[in-house]
Order: structure tokens, then sequence, then C-alpha cells
């Protein structure tokens, strides 16, 4: 197949590898001119995926129309806040064939959408059979070692969701199918706020107990969201959900996590961004899923404390004994 | 209240210390006399909780007959293998009134049946409605720190479930309340066999990708075996199941994660076992989930793998890449 993958970040970068790996002609797409001519000519994404090997192979440009002309399939691996410039910047006519796969996880600030209610909305005419999602615990570092890692691809279509699943899928990389698009997108969105939350608990010196319970109500908190929204509950316990929680809050890399454990020990939000490199979708997304939660009347008690612990300078074990001391409830 | 804590292991004793910082009139009772004795003299479980004092207020005895008359609430902290022979011991006219909970996880060798079931069992003229469990994230070296912690109790009855709820709450103790016992005591069963499918990841060498994929796909699968059995599945997702996994899984401490360590790195069960001081409940669990799951008919592949691994010496790679190379399959 022609593939296509926008955004050379290290999971676009790993993305990238892995389907030339699967045998497929591979084109990798990056927004700066200068940064595609290093990755070209250095074959290493020296920031974001370092020690690994880009095939010769790959294409590797910064030339938009040329990445999206009449591929099979086109992976979107840009940050979610980015991704409707770079659709937008993409001719109907080279893709209405095409195969739209976003891997980004994170809901459009303002309009509130999914990444694949964001395309739909920018190509009105893409019938919905064409859009798909990638998803589920995978660090980029472990799956460009090869490490067996599992996911999953989802579209309102079967048939879609299968031709992704067969278009990524390999020994080290399982790949299921599923076709709730939406779960799986809210999933791996709201997850974030929930990792930032397990973070803040590691940063403030609290226990794994803690850390559990946090990880657990706060999933099914995103459920029932996710449920008044019209996806599908046990979704959100699967691979998008829970089981990338679980990576992200095991990982002492992910930046979500990272953004939670520094705010945790003190440090005030605006220093803690400053200092990274890349992007923590989850600070996005926690004013995303408070205004949802709003709109649809839906109680997420930890995303609002986490709310509060960001953006309000609440503290944080405040906020902690706060959660522990509500109501009694049921399950 | 009067209650009464059966086994003082490291939980036992933890929740007699936690039962009377909440207010209640407790005795703890402890099988071996001699060390009841040195319990009571020391004020300190050398063994299973060191460093934390047992208050004196908390009788301590052997004495099983002392330890059940009329109390409103007796606790079985008894490793289940043995929990039987301890109910047994109880006279039924000692607690016809009182509510039993117990916190034990396992599945009884050859009657396949939960501790809840296994107690109506012995003792039929009990009603279902004063029998209950206490389940989750739990740590008890963190708990006697007074780390926040949550989980769940459960009854059939909803009344039940609510008046151990109020007995064992505090404001580090977050208690939730479930009609669905079932679940509750299978999740915390099953989920053992996952932990040590875990921790055989951990030894063999993979991934947090791996590991997080075991965890997602392994109480997947327990829950569709808890759905046959008459447990709600959803419940699997909570702090009875994915919870404790959770907490399990991050903890070094944990002995059934430890166990699968050992045998990923290549060790025989034999030794791993002999050179243990606790009782690793998920090694006889897995034999439990795998005769359940031929009962019932419910495809189980990673407990199946894990089976393999510890009773047939399967390879742990080979396992894992078995696993990795089954059918494409829908979430």
């Amino acid at each position: 197949m022609k593939v296509s993958v926008l955004g050379a970040g290290g999971w676009g970068t790993n993305l990238a590898v892995l389907l030339h790996y699967n045998g497929h002609n591979v084109t990798l797409w990056e927004y700066k001119k200068s940064y595609a001519k290093e990755l070209a000519k250095r074959r290493e994404n020296k920031i974001y995926l370092p020690g690994i090997y880009i095939p010769d192979e790959i294409k590797i440009t910064s030339d938009i129309e040329d990445s999206t002309f009449h591929k099979n399939l086109i992976v979107l691996a840009v940050p979610s806040q980015f991704l409707r410039k770079v659709v937008e910047k993409i001719d109907y006519h080279s893709i209405k064939d095409t195969i739209l796969v976003s891997v980004s996880k994170g809901i459009e600030k303002e309009t509130l959408m999914t990444m694949s209610q964001m395309i739909k909305d920018v190509h009105h005419r893409l019938d919905k059979n064409q859009i798909g999602v990638l998803s589920g615990p995978s660090h980029a570092e472990e799956v460009s070692k090869r490490v067996p890692t599992a996911v999953v691809a989802a579209s309102v279509s079967k048939e879609t969701s299968k031709t992704i699943q067969s278009v990524f899928i390999n020994s080290y990389f399982r790949v299921y199918s599923s076709t709730d698009i939406l779960g799986v997108e809210l999933g791996g969105a709201f997850k974030n706020v929930i990792a930032i939350g397990a973070g803040i608990i590691d940063g403030a010196g609290f226990g794994d107990n803690t850390k559990a319970a946090i990880m657990t109500r706060g999933v099914a908190e995103i459920s029932r969201l996710g449920l008044v929204m019209g996806a599908r509950p046990e979704t959100f316990a699967g691979l998008s959900g829970m089981g990338d929680l679980i990576v992200t809050c095991m990982s002492r890399h992910s930046r979500n996590r990272f953004v939670g454990e520094q705010i945790g020990k003190g440090k005030k939000l605006k220093e803690v961004l400053k200092s990274m490199e890349m992007v923590a979708e989850g600070v996005e997304t926690t004013k995303s899923v408070n205004q949802l939660a709003n709109k649809y009347k839906v109680e997420t008690p930890i995303a609002n404390e986490v709310y509060k612990i960001l953006f309000e300078d609440k503290d944080p074990i405040k906020a902690t004994n706060d959660l522990m001391n509500r109501d009694m409830k049921f399950e």
C-alpha cells in the first residue's frame, strides 16, 4: 500500500518505520522544512525518537501535496491542537478514496470535537467509512525496539477498522479492531486527565493504593461521561482507555504523568510546561473534559479536582482529602 | 459495634487496628496459640505487619468461641484454602444474627466456590443478607500508615453492603458499596492470575506496553468468564478487579506479581514457593480459573498461558509470542 504519515514526532516516526517494516511504501511528512531535510539526511529523529534508524526507502518531505496525493492510507500524527491546520491543507480531491487514521489523543479546544469529528468537519464530503483511529498503550520507544504491544483500530465501519488492523499488524504489534470510534477517541484523550491526576498523587507523596483508586475511579467517571456522549462504556475499560492509562502511569517518561508529578511537588503549571520539549495533551483536555461534563451534566469529581489544581492553584492534599470525603457512594 | 477479625496476617491485623480506630470493640483471633500470646504481649505483628502498634484495647486470642460469640460483625481474613476449616469451627448459634465479611481473595480448590459461597455451604441457615465481602486496591502497609485508600463492600443485600461500608469507612479509607458480591469476589481472585502474568512479563524482560496489554486484555477475559458465571462485567473494571490488579502490578511487594517475576526469570515454581513466607493466592487460582473457563466454555488465553508456564514449564517468551499471534480479534 501507499501510505503517508503526517507528523514526524516520536509516534509518527515510529509508525512510519513500522509501516515500512510491514512492507508498505511510506512517506513521512514533517512541517518544518529544515527539520525534514535534517531527518532525510541523518536518517534519525534525534529530538523525538533518538537511536532509531529511519530506512532510506521512507521518503521524508515537508511538501503536503506530495505526501497526500492518492495515498491508500494517511496517518495523522500531529498534536491535536495543530491537526485542523494540517487537515485544512489537504486537497479533498487527493484523498477522496483514502482512509485517514488519526493517532492524536486530544479534544479540539472550543469546538470540543474529537479528531475524527474535526476531520469530517473540515472535509464534509469524506465518507465516515474513510475515517479511523489507532490508539492504545504504546510507548514509541518500546514499539521501535519491537517490544510486544497491543492497540486497537476503530472506525464506524467494521470493514475500515479491519483494513487498518491489517495494515498495522505484525508479530510484535497486535491490533484489535472496534467500531466504537467515539469511545476509543474519548478514552484516549480523557485518560490523559486521569494520568495527570495519578502524577499529582505521585508528586504529592501519596501511595500506590491512592494511585490505583484514582486510576480506577477516574476511568469509571470518564466512562460515565462517554456513555452519555454516545460511546460504549466497556471501550473505556479496554486498550485505548484503561490500557493506555496504565502504561502512562507506569512510565517515568509520560508527559502527562510528568506534568502531574511536578504540580504535585508544588511547581506551577507555567513553569512545568515551559521546561518541556513535547506537548502534554492532557492539560488542554482537562479543560475540555470539564466543559463536556458540564454540558452533559455528568459528575466527574476527579477531573474537577485536577482542573482546580492545574488552573486554580488548589492544594493537591486538600483536593485528595475532598475526594476521599465525598458522600458514601455505590460503585 | 462488637467486631472480630479472624486471622492475624498483615491484612487482618491492619483491619483490626482500623476498626479500633473507627471506634469499634475489636477482637483479633490468631490460630496459633503461641503467636497469639506473642502478639498480645508485644503489641506488634513482627512477621506480617512490622512497625505497627496494636492498641491494648484490641483483644488478641486464639479461642474461636470467644472470638465469635454474639459479635455484630466478623471479618474473615484467613487465606482462602484454610478458611473452610475456620468457618466450620464457628458455632452457628453464636453467629445467627452476625454479619460475616470475607476479605480473602481466592477460589476454593475442588469445589470451585467463592468464599461467600463456601460460608453459606458450611452454615446453610445463614441468610444471604448476613454475608458480605470487602475488597480493593489496599496494601496493608499503606493502610496502616493511613495512606488514602478506596475499596468496595459488597453483599447481595444493599442494606448489608451499606452496613459494612459504614463500619469500615473513615477519612483515609473510602468504601464504596455494591450488590455484585459474585463479581467482587471473582474479580479479587481472578486478578491474581493476571498479576502473575504481569510479573512474568517483568521477569522475562518485556516492556510496559506488553504489561499494560496483558493487564487490560486479562481483565477483559476474566470479565467474560465472570459474566457467564452471573457477575456484572463492569465490576471487573472497578476497584476489586482492575483497581486491585493495578496496585498488585505496581508493587514490588505483591506476592503474586513476585511469583510471576521469578518464574519469568527462569526459576521453577516449587523453588519460588519454598522461598516465601506468605501465601500467593494466585497460584491455586490459576488452576481454578482454567477449570472454570473449561466448565463455562469461555476463552481465557492469558490464564491458559499462565497455567502452562506455571505447571507445564512452558517458556514465557514462547507463551507471549503465542498470545501475540492469535487470530486478529475484535476488542
